[in-house]
């Protein structure tokens, strides 16, 4: 009851930053997406390759939420994108007031979509909303096919589903992972989510995925 | 202030819980190891390998933490090793409580080893002690170098890495992960740790691990 209580409080507290967030972001007509994994599923990997693939359709920016270090920030410099690092110092989630103050670093004007990638955690990110128009659930085939069913709560939220790392799979090494078994475990938990096989280090599945930005861009008008 | 003060009162009466189990565990003579890191970074398949390796020198039996299903626990059942599940229902981390629990439905008696498997994360479970001997972290080669560096907490506090998935380095696919680095990162946080090189899949590197648990068991008298 007290543990409850407590927890109910911290996350209206979140909530009503998150809401702010949300009227900002819907003003400005950006997209914002935030994206949640296990720690090294790929996705400081996939975001510097997405800018890269779209750097002539849509200007991304990207805030970096970590424990500790700048240097996922710094990878996604690299791309030439705007990015804003967020250190948690232990917490295990980015929450809505760290997004506020990271929004007013990033050039929001002259972006069309803003990424945050969250702590790598494929549990307790998922309880806090930042203002996002959605959440992109990344899983990688390294990491085994059991997850949706062992850790549903962020597969049932998200929009998408990245299944990353697919050029591990056939390619000499045995990785156990049977795709069709996500994709019914996952369908089961959340009927509309978007789902693309993609490999970050190789671009295979990227098409999809990047069109799927630029249609969800530009249907902010 | 608030939050600080109430994660206080949350830890100390998990604490109390924690040194009961210790107690328990000392009296019993029985060692009992907490096995943290992300999801799918193979803590089943490394248990389930682990209890097959040394079925004729010592007996193990395994804490099963998830947030929902029974697939590990009945993995480690497969093998036939005396599993308990314990489902958080949602909570990032197993707790002290959950534990003493769990103890009571497991045949400890006739035990020498009780490995916890925490929930898959590699932030929470970190910060709340069960009444273990020691921490095991397992890091996959898939998750990338760059772990003990943005994740210091857990590496810091472990008796024990093993750097899982190795079969997966040279092995026809690309994975970038630099085990020097690893190690320098880590022993930069903990001195004192074991590193053993592993893969599941494979059995290799477990000769070392096994080795360090039957020495570690003999130790306890």
């Amino acid at each position: 009851m007290f543990k409850v209580n407590i927890g109910k409080k911290i996350l209206s507290a979140n909530e009503e930053h998150a809401r702010k967030n949300s009227s900002f972001l819907a003003e400005q007509k950006k997209l914002c997406l935030n994206m949640i994994s296990s720690p090294g599923s790929g996705k400081t990997t996939i975001l510097a390759r997405t800018i890269t693939e779209l750097k002539d359709k849509i200007k991304i920016g990207v805030i970096e939420g970590d424990i500790k270090t700048d240097i996922d920030a710094e990878r996604i410099r690299a791309t030439k994108a705007p990015a804003v690092q967020v250190n948690t110092d232990g917490a295990c989630h980015l929450s809505a007031v760290q997004v506020s103050r990271a929004l007013e670093s990033l050039p929001v004007e002259d972006l069309n979509l803003i990424f945050i990638e969250n702590v790598g955690n494929l549990v307790c990110p998922s309880s806090f909303e930042l203002g996002e128009n959605g959440k992109v659930v990344v899983l990688s085939v390294a990491e085994g096919d059991d997850k949706p069913a062992k850790y549903p709560g962020i597969f049932a939220k998200s929009k998408v589903l990245l299944v990353n790392k697919i050029d591990l799979l056939g390619a000499g090494v045995q990785v156990d992972f049977d795709i069709e078994r996500v994709k019914a475990d996952v369908r089961k938990l959340n009927k509309d989510i978007e789902i693309f096989k993609i490999s970050a280090k190789t671009g295979e599945g990227f098409t999809g995925w990047c069109d799927w930005l630029v249609k969800s861009v530009k249907a902010l008008g």
